[in-house]
């Protein structure tokens, strides 16, 4: 059998994905460590038409069956399993062939990996994918990061398997080897904050508003016509209308327990993020609001012993339907923010690494097939296409007067929340960045001047150049003279 | 010469700690890569009425001016510089010897250095210090983790040293190895958010309120004798007093520029809490500020596209005593979050590293000679005397009853420094902290929802036990029956 591409690791991206390549002609080979996902991948292949799905468990026997050069697709758990896969792997492949790793690899990994395998002369592809199991199916979003010697090899296939939309396969070059892992890590960060920012809308609607399940789920699909349109926004509406059939009583949402998991990606972009000095602070929150709600014991007990506002809609009168607008234009400004927060990451990190990353190509990619893909990322290329050096998409003229249009109502929904001890740290986080970013000066000053004060750091000045101590107390004096020291050693 | 220890490093933490040291009565050797350095010191314990300072730019004449077992003090950057430092003390020092590194470092570099040492039988101690210069000079706070054998040489040294409170010296045993950086860098920290809070509150009085620097001066010196008691808002009121005597006109923090520095400790405090699945809003809202503050190009041109609320206080109508009490309570409340936040992030790496750090102690410790030294720790002291398993601070009763009789004023703070445009991210990111761990349910089960749809994480229930998934559209039912797979391999 000559077979057009190898895809190694049979978990569910990875039975979907092998489906994926096959459906769209492509031989493609499988193989596993364990022989029984390899006859379950072959019967699913059989079922579906007979796609020309092939496979082996034995790995000499797997790369032997792939016409050169070589292409293999790797998707087994980040980590450790990715080297000993690679170990194996590279016992019979040679120079020249490509190594795809599909995983959500932390990419430093990545650039470890692709150093070693240079020598042997082979190609090493870190390339994110994003869209769960049915985006690996029936087309995923893909990030590649590698030499662009090996994206010509792999493009063809990357091409035709990814999702579709207006302008093209939601595939393309991200950047070096190592870019396509840090894109997926960051698309990954801003899925985390968007899901964040429709729980706290969600939470507002049926604490403060007392809507009902079938309620929202009518407004959610309401809203997926809007500019709010998007995949999460699509299967909340999905999910909030979903009935229980375990119990036969009420709806799925309502059983379902507030203790949330989490993977990796998630915390490496708020890790990323204080590496690069970049704020973060709504995909933060997302975060902080997963590790809060696996507290769910501490939380009960808390619950009996800190009070909230115990508000009523008597209290603070609410409007429903001029709330619900409210909301729609919080949700949407809130969004930009965490978009412009996560496209800053990955600037950053790009300038950091000489990576060269197209903003504009990662909101291109992410226009379908993956989980945050979104109407709003088209207005994203847009500026982008105004602006490629746009320091922060909340500088773009259009998205700014779509961010003025909207703050008023964004305020009003936050102080709602505040008042019936609502938390919204997403909102909120989007909402603190917005008011302090568009500040010529904030109250820094007076934090510069107190690390001057304890330990002589020295600061600047609005009025003239240079770099300024000052003795803050006598005490100060007679420490000695920071200012002649300074220069030299702090 | 028999001097009683070595202090290696003369920038302007290793003068003052040396010249402490010696005035304590011990005989310190003070060494330093360039001479002058060695210069300056001994002519500084000359001028201070010829305190028994030695020393040597020769590392061979150094070492062997130390009684045995020999302890020498490292003060040099964190990073390279210790590792070189280390490698030329070691020529010279033998088993039994004890080499302290008191900078700021990362706690992983400690515990390698700390490995490597121990293959030539030499004790290492990795020392947080705080206290800036002054603190070095007359009593810093000493945070040592090593093994207790190490300790014991050492501590009669650090006891002496180290500033004193009411139950004894801010020197003690921490933990391990390591420890004793870690909860240093969690002191910074807090020490962060502790600054970001007072710099909201600020801003809030100046832009809000519309008080001068000498008012604010007043009312941060009143609130020093209440229960916001600290040193940093003893600064706070020195520094707003403080005239500009280079120009002679206003106040120094007028002309300091709002673009705000930083080191590795906060950063690292905020990746550490991601690291150990802790929420940090406050802190993270510290660094973020800074990060933003660090932009004021962006931000002068974001003024002048992205609108602020331009309000008035004739269209919010704020009371100037009422609002000085509620900025008073906001600002304590939300500290106690912060420390809440910075104890659960030691809590959590200590279980992990079996460290078994004593967050009692560390309130102990922190009580004098360091930058966060505050009244407040003695109620944390006291908390967890009650409770040493507390596992969050505001679990305890006192703590949780001073908390709901602010949570009113907090809000109140909040709502209007939204109304106003003022950017409050500490503040807030406490408060929803607070309304997030307050409470029994969170929106958490929507999250849950989601990541069972789109990536088939599943989902635990409320109503019985088990790990659940839902076929929530027809499409999940043609992708394959998740639940079956899970229990092997997601």
């Amino acid at each position: 059998m000559s077979c057009d591409v190898g895809l190694y690791g049979l978990a569910v991206m990875g039975q979907n994905f092998a489906l994926n390549m096959a459906s769209h002609g492509f031989r493609v080979c499988v193989g596993n460590r364990s022989p029984s996902k390899v006859e379950l991948a072959l019967s699913r292949a059989r079922e579906e038409g007979d796609l020309p799905l092939y496979g082996s468990s034995d790995v000499e026997d797997f790369v032997r069956q792939l016409i050169k050069p070589r292409r293999v697709i790797i998707l087994v758990q980040a980590g450790r399993p990715v080297d000993d896969t690679i170990a194996l792997l590279t016992r019979y492949m040679e120079a020249g062939d490509v190594i795809i790793d599909g995983g959500n690899e932390w990419f430093q990994n990545t650039l470890r990996r692709s150093r070693e395998l240079e020598g042997k002369g082979l190609h090493f592809v870190g390339m994110g994918i994003s869209g769960g199991e049915e985006g690996a199916r029936n087309g995923p979003c893909l990030m590649p990061g590698c030499t662009r010697a090996a994206y010509d090899i792999v493009e063809p296939i990357l091409s035709k398997c990814a999702a579709r939309v207006n302008d093209g396969p939601c595939s393309g070059y991200v950047g070096p080897v190592g870019s396509g892992n840090y894109v997926k890590m960051v698309h990954n960060g801003i899925e985390y904050g968007d899901m964040q920012l429709i729980g706290e809308v969600y939470d507002i609607m049926r604490t403060v508003l007392g809507l009902s399940n079938d309620e929202m789920a009518i407004i959610f699909d309401g809203w997926n016509g809007s500019e709010l349109e998007s995949y999460l926004i699509e299967i909340t509406s999905k999910i909030l209308s979903k009935r229980d059939d375990l119990t036969g009583e009420g709806h799925v949402v309502d059983y379902v327990l507030d203790k949330t998991g989490m993977k990796g990606t998630g915390r490496w972009t708020i890790q990323e993020a204080a590496e690069r000095s970049v704020a973060a602070p709504t995909m933060a929150a997302s975060l902080d609001a997963r590790y809060i709600s696996a507290r769910k014991d501490e939380r009960v007990r808390a619950s009996t012993i800190l009070r909230g506002p115990e508000m009523t809609s008597a209290e603070i009168p609410v409007h429903r339907g001029q709330m619900l607008d409210d909301l729609k234009s919080a949700l949407y400004a809130a969004k930009v923010c965490s978009y412009a927060q996560g496209l800053g990451i990955i600037k950053s990190c790009s300038e950091d690494m000489n990576w060269n990353v197209s903003l504009s190509e990662c909101a291109r990619l992410w226009k379908g097939g993956c989980i945050i893909r979104a109407a709003l990322l088209q207005k994203i290329q847009d500026a982008l296409a105004r602006d490629p050096k746009l320091p922060n998409l909340l500088l773009d003229p259009v998205i700014a007067a779509e961010m003025n249009e909207r703050a008023a109502a964004w305020r009003r929904v936050i102080v709602v929340a505040i008042g019936y001890g609502v938390s919204t740290p997403a909102l909120s986080g989007s909402l603190n960045y917005f008011d302090s970013y568009r500040r010529a000066s904030l109250p820094a000053n007076l934090t510069q001047a107190q690390r001057d004060f304890f330990g002589g750091h020295t600061y600047e000045r609005t009025d003239r150049d240079g770099v300024f101590h000052t003795a803050w107390t006598d005490a100060h004096k007679s420490i000695g003279d920071i200012t002649e020291r300074k220069a030299g050693e702090i």
